[in-house]
């Protein structure tokens, strides 16, 4: 039933104007500088979206089957109407292709207007996804000429870069809410029958250890000249003092899960926070969410599959993996700590990423730290609050993170559905902790002793 | 962006098999008896709900707005696993072909196994409108065959020509499903956006006065031999002391029911029913469902249309149409009532239903009793209870209608979207009285003075 | 804990006054016509109100448990409310002794001005329990006065009349809300330890076999010249056209009850309502509401007791009742038709209201349509809505059963928590059909063979 | 109708044996040793605990107007059963008096059996006031003579001394829970109505700035030798890198308040957190809990009061401190920077707390950091998270407060309802971000510039 989805990993870094053949957009004469980089880099993004919805058809790309998750559709028509906004929006003489539409596929934005009801958004018909995705290539069209025709000033350009990471982000949200999505659908179906069975083993948990030091955790302030793209959340860099601890050198496997659930870790409050506990029994939480009753199977991107025992346990909320480490006599990390000991990883083509097209966890053995950036997201001790100094960015866009830094927990290090290039050790993820339908795992420290 | 819509009612009576030329399905050699007559009308009918779901994209097929409603993707599987399921399924040899939709796709026959939960119908993407279509057509095919080589027994006939009035009164639940779901996106797109506009004129109300009489009500059980078809809830036919009354000669008229609302209709708790007025406080009821705030326009099939003054009121729950009876100085009548003025009626080309492709209410002034069949579904002041001697249907299929015998209250006459041949005046509807998205009105009666 | 309760059924039938020793109030020397027999009713059923209570505490008169039910406290607050509003109300000279009590002890009395919220009565410390009895005494010596100093026109006398009935009504739902409040609480305390056990025996069942005919059911409007009390809902009497059927000589008991459970009813769909049967299954009733979980033991006014095999079974929904009868091949019988085998029984001293202070239902073995009045309210199939030509009693008393005419369903018949002197077989009492916490039976019926 | 309340303040320091004239309890022989203390400690706390509930009535104590707000009767009750179960409970030889109430007085200890649904503990009519109250003095005698006659281990004196601060909290909480009781009966009745008037007055904010600097936070694990007590979430205390700041040297007043809300902060979602904002537009809040529309009026535990503009603002959510704090330009502070900011504070006789009697904040003009203890409870920026190398009491006392470290915020310093000796600068209370009924305000901070 599922389309044949190579097309995931190969066309997600073809431009989709050399899908169209407008040799125009794709291969501008101007030399490779800033601009045509940002260019290049803008198709690449929009174009992986694409790619990533290609597998789905019309009637999945509608699917929302929680509140908390967004169709397919609706992820392609946001992003699209960030650059529409933001972007373009302010460029002089430039109008909406589609004013109607903002209303629609506006998340969070009161700033800039009022916003259709977000547990709605399935209910979307209309525009079609024949129209989103037209209007995606408008938009783009238009984007491109404007940066070739320089109509964009400096500040603009931020924009556009800020654009493409958010773009990012929701190419993960929309393989993880179409997971959801077709958990739900009684038959099952995978996202993409034909995806690898990852090469995956593990090695024996082994403590990392840390003295005590005063460390200096997040990024410099964007856009300022010379830094790094970072989120606003990230700044400033800044030190704290750490206390001496020791941290696992890699997430916390499929089989140690199940020896928890196995030991009756489901059954027991003590291992619990309270809220989490409540919500365990309120719902019948026995295992991850996608795991079968049986614990040997788990749903996938690629429909059911065995579970793989090596693999890095996933699709948990921040309870199960709070009362997994607490089962184990551990922890989990704040995010101090996890920063500390990731310290100058970057991503790289062997970190599982969304470029590797597995798209589920893999184990991987070996000694010292690993698995830090991919696989799955690392829920942290940390609440999700503003570094000593934080500001938000100026404007409408202020509100892109800063709002939401109550009641969620950080997660740290990316997963295999985050694109590679959208990753760093400094970047924070966070979700509220009941939240179990993200690529979302543990690793476990400790105080040291 | 809706589609041409013209087929809505010239397609409807062209059987499918001749759009994808079948001969050999279409043109049967044999004489026209009894069994080619049911061949014929099954074509037909299953032709319409095809038909009537033409103007939909695969998206808009999709859309459940409220639990109470379904997607159009979801009546088109239905109404098929229902001939699959009662017709096909107890025919030796005969295997469902996909066994797995059967759970999906299960409304509520407990006796033939569990179903899916229906506030979740909206998230099946899977099976596809294409494969639900191509479905239709398998399941048609194997029906037509086993019609013409006599492999159904009489019994089997009985419950074909039942799935038949099962599948439209699903065509009216299409209709009223889908202009509820694109009434809930903001764009309001049309179902159709060349419907053409009624001719609708009104003449002052009159009453139609009836004395004191035994009547009798309802319709003979079928299938006995020579009984028409009826559902059970229509039987037995029995007698009724039916006091004097009054009844009017045509529906309240929509600009009768805004003279209502702007004498403050809504605001006075002295004329609702008490759970009336506490949903009405609740949801904030100022006008029928799909008027606007100016009371002007109301969204209908071909989209936002201006008000028409003289066709029916529509739109209703019994707790508005009580609501008004009673600011009339009236009273809803009863179904023994209605049906005692409905006298003889039977469907004609003159009433409008579904067939006359107008798809909402129209006016048409006049004397003597009308518009008792068609464009509007008339609530009554009857509770859906069953008649003295009711005996529910046999087996699974006494489902159909006896269960539901609690916190319903009766409709009668028809409406706009109703097929012409489903209906007749001992016909009983039932819809909880909180339900305002059928095409629901009202006539006025009242005791003799 | 629970007081001795002997004052139950002895001091009901005592005046207050007496009590207090005003014989001013007490021993009118004026002869004893009408006034004086009203004046000795109302002190009679103002005194078993408070005696009802007396076995409380300040603190169990204020449990509200469940929405649908209400403290004892605001029970008694209420019916004082309505003669200070109704009756006093309106006599020249006189106001409210606690005007701004108004808002917290109207029900849902729209026209005479806002209320506070239902499911919120017990939130009501104060006024405390003292000061609401001292409000009762003074307003009934207000009333007392006003009666025999004639201030009262005619008109005022037949509400005076209406608010003894309906005061009587919530001396029923104040045991009935009680049980629950008190079955609520896991220490589940008695109101009152010495109730005695009934003497209870049961006769096989037989059925009373009954031939069309015409019947007249229902009373005389009141207050009309020479008419017995009734409330509106009663009238107008009306013939109606009653087919024949057969009817049980009494109630199902206990037993037979326990038999369905143990034969599966509430494990089987098929015999169920369908929201029955989805309410059954959300809240996964087992058996009737009070009963244990080894069918053995029920909870009482006198606390736990050994379930009564030959009593009526009770605190029966609808749907239970429904189910049981349709598992028993029967069906419930209509008001109709209850109402003609009742045919002239009035209650007498022999039958088990609230006066024999059992406080429970009770078999009685014997022949012939028995227990019709007291024992257990009998659902019926019949929907409660108006008789033809019903007309609300004129102004606000209007509101007193017309608004509720939509959702629920009749009972009939009496329980042995009702005032003898406030039943008749015209009487229709009426509760939605999920309502589980009343004295509410059944009596099987059928259609004739 | 509200007693007259002078005792609240008097009788409090008065031992309950005194007044029931038991000398063997009330003046030991022994010299004043440690046991003698902790045995006049507890006699003290327990008495004042019953005379707060003194003004109440059996009726009021058992109101529970919300979830999360628990009867007078409830906090009386559990306080006790918290002796019971764990100090005297492990006491050889002795059994519990009510054995059946543990399961209603039981609040969230898992370990030690199940327990009464919290949203349910006001329908608890029995055990009666009187009963609680007895029982309180019944295990209070039987504590003071484990006590005098030594057979409390050590370790079980540590258990009763966390017994007394458990109870102190109660304390707190019965107070702010009867005030959200009082408030939500529509005759709004004072708890007290002869509470003194705040003598209040204010100086204009200042800012108190601290350079960054290594600090040093928290209090060491108690009970060990030489701690004095804390709470196991005190602990450890560690060093922590804290950042230059400045803070206000009192908290936002009335008047401020007030300004912010005529400035439209109730309009502009800009100022306010998302869940905050959703909170509030669902709620529809305009203004703290308990001011009047026209914002010059509170309610109070002394009834309804003119607006003190002086003091500080209270029954703030996080999300309105929070709020306000955006609009000021400024943040709340970190319980760091609080803390640090508090030094060495340890509360006086000046300060505001519950011995005052006054039971609402008042203004305190003067320069330098004031009010940091007493008054008002203020909000911080910091999640409610375990300190480093934070280890939870053993035993089910570990659930005290470990297992709440999910999902709250940090609030320091008491308030008005805080019993001074409960209080220290290392105190942590928390409560959800959407908690608005307690004497909650906020002090103002920001980052140095």
């Amino acid at each position: 039933m599922a389309a044949v989805c190579t097309i995931v990993h190969h066309r997600a870094v073809t431009a989709p104007s050399q899908r169209h053949g407008d040799p125009a957009r794709v291969e501008p004469t101007a030399p490779p500088h800033a601009i045509d980089r940002l260019a290049e880099r803008f198709a690449q993004v929009r174009a992986r979206s694409a790619a990533l919805a290609a597998p789905l058809s019309a009637e999945d790309a509608m699917v929302q089957s929680m509140p908390d998750a967004s169709p397919a559709k609706w992820h392609l028509a946001h992003t699209t109407w960030f650059f529409e906004q933001f972007v373009l929006g302010t460029v002089p003489g430039t109008r909406p292709l589609h004013p109607e539409w903002a209303y629609l596929f506006n998340s969070y934005y009161q700033g800039v207007g009022p916003m259709h009801a977000r547990p709605k958004r399935g209910l979307l018909s209309r525009p079609a996804l024949e129209a989103v995705l037209a209007w995606r290539e408008a938009v783009d069209a238009r984007l491109q000429r404007a940066l070739h025709h320089g109509a964009l000033e400096p500040a603009l350009l931020d924009v556009l870069e800020l654009g493409l990471h958010h773009e990012q982000q929701h190419q993960e949200l929309l393989l993880t809410d179409i997971l959801h999505a077709l958990w739900c659908n009684p038959l099952q179906p995978a996202y993409c029958d034909d995806l690898p069975t990852p090469v995956s083993d593990a090695s024996a948990l082994q403590w990392q250890h840390y003295d005590e030091a005063m460390v200096e955790i997040g990024a410099p302030p964007w856009p300022a000249r010379e830094a790094a793209f970072a989120y606003d959340n990230e700044s400033p860099r800044h030190r704290v003092l750490c206390q001496a601890f020791a941290i696992a050198q890699r997430p916390v496997s499929n089989a140690e899960f199940r020896a928890f659930i196995e030991d009756g870790g489901y059954r027991q409050p003590a291992l619990w926070l309270s809220d989490g506990w409540a919500l365990r029994e309120q719902e019948d939480w026995q295992h991850p969410l996608y795991w079968d009753a049986g614990l040997d199977h788990a749903f996938t991107l690629a429909g059911l599959r065995p579970l793989d025992p090596h693999a890095p346990v996933c699709q948990l909320s921040l309870y199960e993996a709070d009362a997994f480490a607490r089962w184990a006599g551990a922890r989990l990390p704040t995010e101090t700590e996890w920063e500390r000991a990731a310290g100058d990883a970057t991503p790289s083509a062997h970190d599982n990423f969304v470029e590797s097209g597995l798209l589920q966890p893999r184990g991987r053995a070996g000694t010292g730290m690993r698995q830090l950036l991919g696989d799955v997201w690392e829920w942290t001790a940390s609440a999700y609050l503003p570094y000593p100094g934080y500001r938000p960015w100026p404007g409408t866009l202020g509100e892109y993170n800063g709002k939401f830094m109550s009641g969620q927990c950080v997660l740290r290090g990316g997963s295999c559905a985050s694109p590679r290039s959208h990753l760093r050790a400094s970047y924070r993820n966070f979700f509220p902790p009941s939240a179990r339908w993200q690529f979302a795992g543990l690793r476990l420290a400790k105080d040291a002793t």
